[in-house]
Parts: structure tokens; C-alpha cells; sequence
């Protein structure tokens, strides 16, 4: 097999990738958990040497013991869903070889997925205690780059494997398939993996956000308000859960997630760049392989990048004092995008013809679908778009979560008048966030679609995910960070310890609320990329008219789809979070011999940390089926039932309403914890607003009682903040994705129905 | 002029609403506010002969004071924007008398609007003091007679105002062109009355929605929370604010949104059945007057029949103990909606032809738009799918929000962990809620559309808002109660009169979530009616396709449109409230000579409610400009920019995405308020959920601080909800309404600039 330009930048950058994601492995692994030197030798605990190990074993085991339940699950699910595919796929193309290559590629996009969650997992809960150790030993350098390598592994590796496997997937299908002609089915066979990656991320986003809101909120909710313990408090059973969630959530969850949007717009883009253009032959199919594969170089080529820059964090420009981290983390973000820009204009120019054919979903004047003339340029401005567009949704996120700005200072003031204000003021603050990001993506959008049609929006959200290993490092940062400072407050080290992770989280924080920015935006336009690949499959050649009575029927249940999402998924972290604040409230109301419990210092009882895992494990899991299958069926019905125009309908208002959803409660979620931290932490100028413990001035003796107020209605905004910003709101994304994915995978079998006018097509008036 | 079959109903039907409303007024009038017996007879206050009247002439002075401000500001806005409409249409149109004509109609929609919220607010509050006397001095039956004769005064007047000017109008018009081929513009023209009456919604609506909260959350938070008083203690200054809310809120701003739905949905009919057909003579315009104004012949119907219904209520079967109340109210509604049933098919069959054509906004399969073949009997099942739809809607919104069901109990259970699951719980419930009502909407919407194309949604609309008569009736007796109460809690009345008030208010309460779903489910209809209207306007004969590159950017702004509204509104409220929470404060650190305060007791001070009104009339008139301006120009800056195609977007994406959001803010904040009423008022089995201020048995005593902890939480989530059910929520009602017919008045002139592409629309790429 002859190597192709852009099988040399695919096959380089990704084993590149997997080879320094290693290398960071073995930097990470010469921490020893072994006897602590520096500030470990101030610990004031009984034991320090044991326990660390002994904390991070128990988090290690609960999310092992987790992922294989939930591995076990989704495997489960996936056999079987690959034989519906299967079934399906042949019946709707009548050719069996159809149906057995896209559920084969929706297995090894789920495989992937998996194996890529479980690496996060382990590296995530590899690194954490190695962060509090590098921390208490070594200071900010050690601990910053311990945290950030952990995440590295994770974001080189994720994107490696995605990339390798899909180029691999697709040799092999052109082995299978020898004569060209025929690749055009093969790339829709190939959404399957896509398919398979989103699946996996639905059930890694649910289950993980119920898992970790669960532990937290049922932490929060006896730790704090009943108690009145302090966050990761060793007495509260739940904190290790909660710290184990937070590698179940974040790391799988978002990890898997991403990869999924990487996954679809990759598979988005392939298929309409093989549809064929009537009357011209000049298109990127035509044109070949490296045509083809453009989108899937500027993945690769975002590997190396943010390979480089990563150096630059951890070795050439080190942190040295807290006031680095945030500044370091947000440069990598900013200068990965900016030396993306001319990376993917050098690959356009060198893989994509000098002007190439499209066949538009938009019409022209004469109601026939408009031909596009791209050209290398073109797609740069496309790509440019998304990854311009990513970074501007990234900063408005910032500046509307972070307590820096003056939003979250705002809603701290209004917590002087009570929780229900705080919560008034949060809801609207998170509405209030979806203005700019939504006028940023519809301008992305419009300029994409103008230029390139859907071929632009895909190639939007790759610009967009085009720093993907950087985004993903980061977001691991964040949990590897916020898991050390839970270790540190567990195993009692010095308070000055505790004091540098929470640095190290604070800024973790920050800049994961930008990550979660891209994501949701990407999250957009490849929903939008992927309903234009269906579009295409189908060969509709006149729009999609939304005035039909089926298509604006199904309009308005797609915009509700999110809500009943989003009403399934909160209610079972209230339910799992109940069930959790009654088993720790047993555990405190347990005595021991001398009838001393656990909160009055019994030295016999210990917290069962166990039981609480297995009540979040079970109850994420036992909950999780019910908002998946309402994302993969409400396409699949609506496709069989009332044809292809329902699923349009569908498609449309799902995505309409999904993004406005996920941003406005991830925002408000966000802020609400920030605005509970700046309270907390005593940022404020104003001692009403300052909490402490222990007051000192006499100003702040004074202003203590109305400090408690605020403080308390604080903590209630952040646990309602809880589910909307780590369960429902990211999980959103998926919807939108997940349920275009579906339709664009199983195009075919409803176009084959009824002349794809659905079973009812016949019957209704 | 020669009087029609048609117009002999609409004249009929409107003097006979006009003269029972007058009637029932002087059926009122007939209970003097002097001496009181009765119950009456046994009030401890100091001199409750003179307290009576001196509050009642509070309320009425300070709802009166609103209001003048309200349409001052409200007749300017609109004076100003007739110019802008003369202007714009007659450029559109180029023809000056259009622009004339649209604008009159428009001041006149406006004028009718004023005219019916200002009758509406007075003899509200004419009755209320004279609902707390009968309910003292006759019981039930007179109490409940006074409060439901006080609402329909407002639901017969405004009907039969709505429908008689409209017909008036339209008689004018075709006086000043004689020619019949020219009534087609003139139909066009008329829709400047239904943008009027939206307007003036508008401004009521929101201008209503933040006064009444203001004063409401201000009062709860100072009252309840921070001194610990009663609902409407004589002491608190914000009380009589608050009870001038209840009407300036939910009188006359719920009345202006269902007159605005009413003027609206018979514009849409209009306007799509004067539309000519390609190749076909047998049109609904074609066939003449009695035709044409079959729409407005089912709202002059519905007035007879409410009326005949309301005799039912108050003389036939009259109530005659507590438990009466709901089950009349109720069969209120449902009985109205059968009767209106055979009566619109009688009407159909003799009023529209046995067949006519409807050019379809929707496509054949070849493309073009389909030829609708209509009926009587469809358009009677068109209507009829609205009637029962509304019912469906509205008896799903009381299941979701009443105390007596699964829901809201399960909420009150949830307040036993707290605030934030309260809070967590209570939203999931809102967005749980709108799945079924968006399942029967789109089913509406899909039955409708099927048979009779746009003029079907029109049809389905007016069945819906048939019965407005009567639902505007149960709408006055809500607030009409609620006040009643409050004068008999401030007028320190024996408490027997305030359980009597209570009741009737509670069951108010219930019925007015009925008319809630009704007002959201008839303006998802109305608006795309006229969004349907718009596009029948325009001549578009490729339908739309959603995804054009300027279309699909639009939907997604169009979608994020209801979530700025709403941050909008809420930010107001808190705002005011928060002024109004300083106020109260002041208030009460105020100390006379004795150095007392108004909360020990001091004789010489008095609540100054004055300011307290002052505070909310000027937040809630300085704060609804930005929320309105938002609505009216966002379809006027989409159309004038960027082309038709933008306003199909908005109004596709802000459709879709408010109905969901006014829903579930709706439901979300009835079940927090019924979850309050329902601990507060000590309904549940479990003594933890049972508040009591003095526990007398040995069971209650052990539950007191947990009931206690539980009453609270629940306050906190009432509190969260009053912006959301009487503010946000049922503002966005108008949102979708009001774009969409702001689209229709100026549909010429978006199609006059650069041949309907917008100023952009050459420079764009």
C-alpha cells in the first residue's frame, strides 16, 4: 500500500502523540508514594506514610469499581445495539455487506471510546495523590506539572487513538471495497464509528454526572448544612465518592464526550464530501484520498501542536508562584489556536484541489440545491471560524462563571438577600450567558455555510476541536487537581498544602469552564454538520421545508426533547442524592462502644466510604438508561413512525433548543460555585461578604452574622448548581449530537420505509 | 349597508356580552361598603367600618396611579410606532393608504387593549372589598357569586369590545374601498389591530409582571423571612403593593395577552384566507363576507354560550359550601368548550362554503405548494382539535401544579432535604410538565395543518381561545379572591372571613393554571398562524427551508431570543424587589417618640404604603422597556438586515424554544407556590411536612423543627417562582406572538428591500 501525504501527517502525528503521552507517564510515575520530605514532614496526621496510599487505593478502586460496571453496561448495550444496526442498516440498503461494516466501525468507534475513558481514568487517578506529594514536597513547579502531565496523557493518547483508529477503520474498508466507485458507501459506513463514540459518551456523561452530583450534592447536603463539616472532611463517608466521581465525571465523561464530537464531525464531513454533485466531476472525492482526508490531517496535525506548546508549559516557561498557573493554562489554550491557523491553511493548501464542487442542502433562486465552488482558502476561513469562534464562547464562559468579573460579584452581593434571590439572579445570569455565545456560533454558522455549505460547518467544528489535546489536558487538569486537595485534606497534611492544590483547582476551574464553552459549541456544529450529512444521504433536493405539518409537529417535540432530558437526568441526582444523605446520616448516628460516633471522634468506628460508592455506582447506573434511551430512540421512532421529515423537525429543534439549554445551565451552575468560593475564600471587599470562621477585626466580627447569611445561601445556589452544571448541562451536548448521529446512520432504513414517509405515511388523513 | 348572517351573530352575540356585563356590574354595586353584618359583626379591630374602605381605597388608588403612568408610557410607544408602521408599510407597499389604514388599525388594537385592561383593573377592584363583605356577611354563596360576577364583567366586556371593534374596523375598511377585488390589502391591513393589542400586551404584561413581583418577593423576603410576618400583616407597608399586583398583573395583563391572542389568530384567518389560490376561483375570499369572518363568528358564539354558562354558575347551581367552589369553576370550563363544539359546526356549515381551496404553505412532492381542499367539516375539526387540545393542556398543567396530585406532593416531600433539592426538584417538575402539553400541541398542530393547511393552526387557535369569555372569568376571580383576602387579613376581619376568602382564592388558584396552559397552549397556535401569515403574505412558493445559511444562524438566535427575554425580566424583578426589601427596612428601623417601632407595635407610626407603590410603579415602568423593545425589534432588525429568510429563522427558533420555557417556568413556579401552601397550610399526613405555629399534639411537637425546616425551604422555592410564573413565564407568551405578527405588519417592507434580501444581502459572501 502506497503512503499518501496525508496518511505520512495521520500515521506521524499520531504515534508522536501515543510515544509523548508515554514519555509523560514515566516522568509522572518517578513520584513515589513512598515517605514525604518537605512540607510532607510537617504533616501533623498519625500516619502520613500510610495514608495516603491507602486514600488513593480507595479512589482507585472506586472508579475501577465503577468503570467496569458501567464498561460491563455499555458493552452490553452496544452488542446488542449493533445487531439492531446491523438488522437495520442491511434492510434499509439491502446489502448485508452495508449493515456489517457500520455496526463493525460502530463497535470499534465504542471500543475506542472505552478504552480511551479507561486510560483517562487511570492516568487521572494515577496522578492525583502524585500531585499532592509533588505539591507538599516540591511546591507549585512539580505540582502544576504532575497535574498537567496527568491530564496530557490522556489528551495526547485520546486524540491519537481516535485519529489512528479511524485511519485504520477506513484502509481497511478500502481494502474491502478494492474499486474507488464504491468508497462512497463506505464512508457512510463509516459513520457508525462516530455512532459508536457518541453512545459511549452518553453513557459516560450520564452516568458519570449522576455518579459525581450525586456523592457531591449528598456530601454537601449532610457534610455542610447538617454537620457542618468542611468540604473533604475525613469523617464524611461520601468524600470519597465525591472525589472519585470527579474522575467519573470530568475525565470520562468529558473525555468521551469530546472525542465523540471529533469522531462525528470527522465522519460528518467525509460523507458529504463522497456525495456526488450532479453535472461536475471536480469533487473531493474526485480529487482522492488526500482530499478526502483533509479534516481528519487537521486532528493530526493538532496533536503536534499541542504537543509543542505543552513542552513550553511544563519545561520551557515553568510555573514558579500561584500567580502563573491560570496565566500558563489559558496561554496554552490561546497560542495552540493561533498556531493552529496556519497549520490548516498549509494543509489545506497541500491536500485539497485548487477549487473543488459541492452540492449544497441550501437552494438557489430556482429552488434547486446550489452548487459550491470551494477552494483551499474557503475551508481555512471555515476552520478559522470554529476555532476563532471556540475561543471567543470560551472567554464569554469565562467571563460569566469566573469570580474575577463582575457577573459572579454581582450574584454574590445578591446573596445578601437570601438564597431565593441568589437563585433568581443565577438563573437569569445563565440565561443571560447564552446571548454572545449564540450570536458567535450563528455568525460561525453563517460565514460556513455561505462558503462551503455543511462541508464549512464541519470543518468549523474541527477548526473548533482542532486543539482538542490541549482542551482535554486541561480538563484533566482540573479533576487531578481538585482530587490532590481532597487527598491533602484527608490525609491531614500541613494546611499549606491544601492551600497550593487549591490554587492549582482554582485555576483548574477556570479555565475548565472554557473547555466546557468548546465543547458545547462544538457540540453545535457538529450536530449541525451531521443533520447536513443525513440531508445529503437522503439526497433531498429540495430543503427541508420546516412548514410542513409533520416537520413543524416534530419541530416543537425536539425543542421539548432537552427539557425531558434534562428533567429525567436532575431527578435522579436528587433521588441518588437522597438515598446518599440518608446512608451517611445512618453512618453518623452509629456509636461505638463507649457511644462516641464517628462525628465525636470514635477511634473504633471508621467512615464506610464503600457503601457510599456502590449507592452512587448503583444509582448512576440504574439511572442513566432511561435519558440514553429517550437521545437514541426519539430519532429511531420518529424515522420509523412518521418519516424522514419528523426527524428532520426533530433534529432542528433539538438543536436549537439543547444549545441554549447546556449553556445557560452550565453558566449558571458555574457561577454559582465560583460565587460560593469567593464568598468562602473571603475575596470580597466587603465584610458582609467575606466568610470566616473566625472573624478577627471587629469589622468582621460585626458583619460575621450577616457573612453566615450570605454564606449559607451561597452553598444552596451551588448544590442546585451542582446537576446543571456537571449532569444536565454538559450531557445536553450529547443530545444534539447523539440523536444526528443516529439519524444519519439509519438514513437509509427510514428512506426505504414508505419512500421514507414512515409506517403512519400511509394511514394519516 | 346590508347586515349578513355573520355580522347579525357578531352584533348580537357582542351587545348581549356588553349589556350582562353591565348588569352583573350593577348586581355588585348593590353590596355597599357600610356597615357590615354578619360575620362582619364580629371584628376585632378598632373601627372596621372605616378600615374596610380605607384599604379598598388604597388598592384602587394605587392600581388606578400604575395604570395612568402604564398608558401614558404606553400610548407615546404606540403613537410613535404608528408613525414608524405608516412609514415602513406605505414604503413597503408604496402605497400611503395602506400604511394609513395598517396604522389605524394599529392604534385602534391599541386603544381596545387599553380600554379593556382599564375596565378590567376597575372592576376588580370595585369588587374585591365588596367580595370580603358578602363573604362576612352572606357566606359562600354571595362571596363566591361577587368574585366570579366581578371577573366575567371583565371576560363578557372585553369579548364582546375585542370582537366589536374588530368587525367595525373591518366594515369601516370596506367602506373606504367599495371595490371587493381590493379587500385582499385591506385584510393585510388589518392585522396592524392585532399587533396593536399585542403591544399593549406587551407593556401590560411585563410592565405587570415585575410590579406584581417586586412588590411580591419584597414582601415575602422582608416579611416572612427576615421579621417573621404573616402573609399580608397589616404592618408589613409592601402589602398593599402587593395586592394592587395581583390585579395590574394578573387583570389586566393576562387580559390584554388573551385579547392580543384573539385579535391575532383572526388576523392570521384573515389574511390567509384572502390570499388568492393559483388557478382556482373557488377561495374562501371568493365565496364572501359570511365566509371570510367565520373566525370571529366562533369568538362572538363563545360570548353567548360563556354567558349562558355563568348564569349556570351563579343562579342555577349556585355554590353553596366550600367544597363547591373548584368542581363549578371547573365544570365552567369544561361544560363552555362542549357546548362550543356543536355550536362552531353549526356555524361552519352555515357560514363557509361546502368546499373552497387554500393555497398550502407546505410542498406537493413535485415542489410546489399544495392545494388544499377545505371543508366544514374540517375546518370544524380544526377548531375542534384546539377546544379539547386546550382542555388537555390545561387539566396537565393543574396536575402538574396542584397540591391535590403526585407531583407537587413529591416536591414537598423534597423539602425536607432543603432548599436546593426543593429548588433542584421543582425545576425538573416544570420541565417534566411540558411533555404531554407539547405532545397534544404538536398533535394539534399536525391534525390541523394536515386538513386545512395555516388556516387549519388559525381555526385550532380560535377553537382553543372560544371559551375566552369564561377563562377570562375564572382569570378575574383568581386575583379578585386573593385581594378579598388580603382587605379581610388587613382589615383584621374575624379569621372564619379569611378561611372563606381562602377558599374561593384557593380554588382560583387551581383554575387559573388551567387558563395558564390555555394562554401558552393558544400562543404557540397564534404564532404560527401569523408566522404562517407572514410567509402567505409574502408569496413565498418554495416553502422554507431551514437550512439556508442565513435561516438556520437566525433559528439558533431565535431560539437563545426567549432565554434574554426572560434574564431580562428576571434581573428587573430582583432589582425591584431588592429596592423594595431597603424600603420596607427603612421602614421598620423607623422609631416614633417612644421609641417604638412599627413592629412593636407604635401607634404613631403607619405603614407607608405609598412609597412602597411608588417603588414598584416606577422599577416595573422604567424596566419593561428593554424586555419590549427586545420583542419588536429583534424581527424588525432580523428582516431589514438580513432578508426575509432571517425572520424565518427567528420566528421558527423563538416558537419553538419559548413554549417550552414559558411552560416549564410556568408549572415550576405554580408547584413551588402549591408545595408552600401545601406545608404552610398543614394538608400532609406526615407531621414533617405539617407547619403549625402552635403544635398541640405530642407527634406534631416532636416534627415542629423539622415542619419548620421543610416551611422553609418551601418559602424560599415560592419566592423563586413567583418571577417565573408571573413575570417570565407568561410574558413569553407575547414573545413568540408579538415577532410574529411585528413579521406580518411588515412583511411588504422586508420584501421591498433588495427584493426581500435585507441591506446585507449584497455584500454578503
Amino acid at each position: 500500500m502506497e503512503l499518501l501525504l496525508v496518511d505520512k501527517i495521520i500515521l506521524v502525528s499520531s504515534f508522536l502523540g501515543l510515544v509523548v503521552a508515554l514519555f509523560q507517564f514515566t516522568v509522572i510515575q518517578k513520584i513515589k508514594l513512598g515517605p514525604a520530605g518537605g512540607l510532607g514532614q510537617s504533616l501533623n496526621s498519625e500516619d502520613p506514610e500510610k495514608l495516603v496510599p491507602e486514600i488513593y487505593g480507595k479512589i482507585m478502586s472506586g472508579a475501577n469499581q465503577f468503570l467496569k460496571v458501567e464498561y460491563a453496561i455499555c458493552t452490553t448495550f452496544c452488542l446488542l445495539f449493533s445487531l439492531v444496526i446491523y438488522g437495520l442498516v442491511s434492510w434499509g440498503t439491502k446489502s448485508s455487506m452495508q449493515g456489517y461494516l457500520t455496526a463493525g466501525a460502530f463497535l470499534t468507534g465504542a471500543a475506542t471510546s472505552m478504552l480511551c475513558g479507561f486510560l483517562g481514568m487511570m492516568i487521572a487517578t494515577y496522578s492525583n495523590a502524585r500531585t499532592t506529594l509533588a505539591c507538599a514536597n516540591h511546591g507549585y513547579t512539580l505540582g502544576f506539572n504532575t497535574a498537567f502531565r496527568g491530564g496530557s496523557v490522556m489528551g495526547y493518547a485520546l486524540c491519537s487513538l481516535g485519529v489512528l483508529v479511524l485511519w485504520a477503520l477506513l484502509t481497511v474498508f478500502r481494502k474491502v471495497y478494492p474499486d474507488p466507485d464504491d468508497w462512497e458507501i463506505l464512508f457512510d459506513c463509516a459513520a457508525g464509528y462516530g455512532l459508536g463514540g457518541s453512545t459511549v459518551a452518553m453513557f459516560g456523561r450520564v452516568g458519570g454526572g449522576i455518579y459525581t452530583k450525586a456523592a457531591d450534592v449528598g456530601a454537601d447536603l449532610v457534610g455542610k448544612v447538617v454537620a457542618g463539616l468542611d468540604e473533604d472532611d475525613p469523617n464524611n463517608p461520601a468524600t470519597i465518592a465525591d472525589n472519585v466521581g470527579d474522575n467519573v465525571g470530568d475525565i470520562a465523561g468529558m473525555g468521551a464526550d469530546l472525542f465523540g464530537s471529533f469522531a462525528e464531525s470527522t465522519c460528518a464531513a467525509l460523507v458529504i464530501a463522497a456525495a456526488a454533485v450532479e453535472g461536475s466531476h471536480s469533487t473531493l472525492f474526485e480529487a482522492g484520498w488526500n482530499a478526502m482526508l483533509f479534516p481528519v490531517s487537521i486532528s493530526a496535525a493538532g496533536i503536534v501542536i499541542c504537543i509543542l506548546c505543552g513542552f513550553y508549559a511544563t519545561n520551557i516557561s515553568p510555573v514558579r508562584e500561584e500567580k502563573d498557573i491560570e496565566w500558563v493554562l489559558k496561554l496554552q489554550l490561546v497560542l495552540t489556536a493561533f498556531i493552529m491557523l496556519p497549520v490548516i491553511y498549509l494543509l489545506a493548501l497541500h491536500l485539497l484541489p485548487s477549487e473543488f464542487r459541492l452540492e449544497g442542502v441550501r437552494l438557489d433562486e430556482d429552488g434547486t440545491p446550489a452548487k459550491i465552488h470551494g477552494t483551499p482558502f474557503k475551508a481555512f476561513i471555515c476552520a478559522t471560524m470554529g476555532c476563532v469562534g471556540g475561543m471567543i464562547i470560551g472567554l464569554v464562559t469565562e467571563y460569566f462563571t469566573s469570580h474575577s468579573f463582575i457577573p459572579t460579584r454581582e450574584l454574590a452581593s445578591a446573596c445578601k438577600f437570601g438564597t431565593a434571590v441568589n437563585i433568581i439572579q443565577g438563573l437569569a445570569l445563565g440565561y443571560k450567558s447564552c446571548i454572545i455565545p449564540v450570536f458567535v456560533l450563528s455568525s460561525a454558522i453563517f460565514v460556513s455555510f455561505q462558503l462551503c455549505d455543511l462541508y464549512g460547518i464541519a470543518l468549523a467544528a474541527l477548526g473548533m476541536l482542532a486543539t482538542l489535546a490541549c482542551g482535554l489536558t486541561i480538563d484533566g487538569f482540573g479533576p487531578i487537581s481538585d482530587n490532590a486537595g481532597g487527598i491533602a485534606e484527608m490525609a491531614l497534611f500541613n494546611p499549606e498544602v491544601r492551600r497550593r492544590t487549591d490554587a492549582l483547582d482554582a485555576a483548574g476551574n477556570t479555565t475548565a469552564a472554557i473547555g466546557k464553552g468548546f465543547a458545547i459549541g462544538s457540540a453545535a456544529l457538529v450536530s449541525l454538520a451531521l443533520y447536513g450529512a443525513f440531508v445529503v444521504r437522503l439526497r433531498v433536493k429540495t430543503g427541508v421545508n420546516i412548514l410542513e405539518p409533520t416537520t413543524f409537529a416534530f419541530l416543537i417535540i425536539g425543542c421539548m426533547i432537552p427539557y425531558w432530558f434534562a428533567a429525567l437526568t436532575m431527578k435522579s441526582v436528587g433521588k441518588a442524592a437522597g438515598e446518599m444523605v440518608a446512608e451517611v446520616k445512618r453512618q453518623f448516628s452509629l456509636k461505638d462502644s463507649k457511644g462516641k460516633t464517628l462525628l465525636d471522634g470514635s477511634t473504633e468506628l471508621k467512615p464506610d466510604s464503600l457503601t457510599c460508592i456502590q449507592i452512587s455506582t448503583a444509582a448512576s447506573l440504574k439511572e442513566m438508561v432511561a435519558p440514553a434511551c429517550l437521545v437514541i430512540l426519539s430519532p429511531l421512532l420518529a424515522g420509523t413512525f412518521f418519516g424522514v421529515q419528523a426527524v428532520f423537525g426533530l433534529l432542528t429543534g433539538s438543536l436549537g433548543s439543547s444549545v441554549q439549554l447546556a449553556i445557560s445551565m452550565s453558566n449558571s451552575g458555574g457561577a454559582w460555585d465560583n460565587c460560593k468560593k469567593f464568598i468562602k475564600n473571603g475575596f470580597s471587599d466587603d465584610p458582609e461578604l467575606r466568610y470566616t470562621k473566625n472573624p478577627k477585626t471587629q469589622e468582621e466580627k460585626d458583619a460575621a452574622p450577616k457573612a453566615k447569611e450570605a454564606h449559607d445561601a451561597a452553598v444552596q445556589g451551588d448544590t442546585v448548581g451542582d446537576p446543571f452544571k456537571d449532569t444536565s448541562g454538559p450531557a445536553l451536548n450529547i443530545v444534539m449530537k447523539l440523536q444526528a448521529i443516529v439519524s444519519l446512520v439509519f438514513a437509509a432504513y427510514f428512506a426505504a420505509i414508505n419512500h421514507g414517509h414512515g409506517f403512519m405515511g400511509n394511514i394519516i388523513l
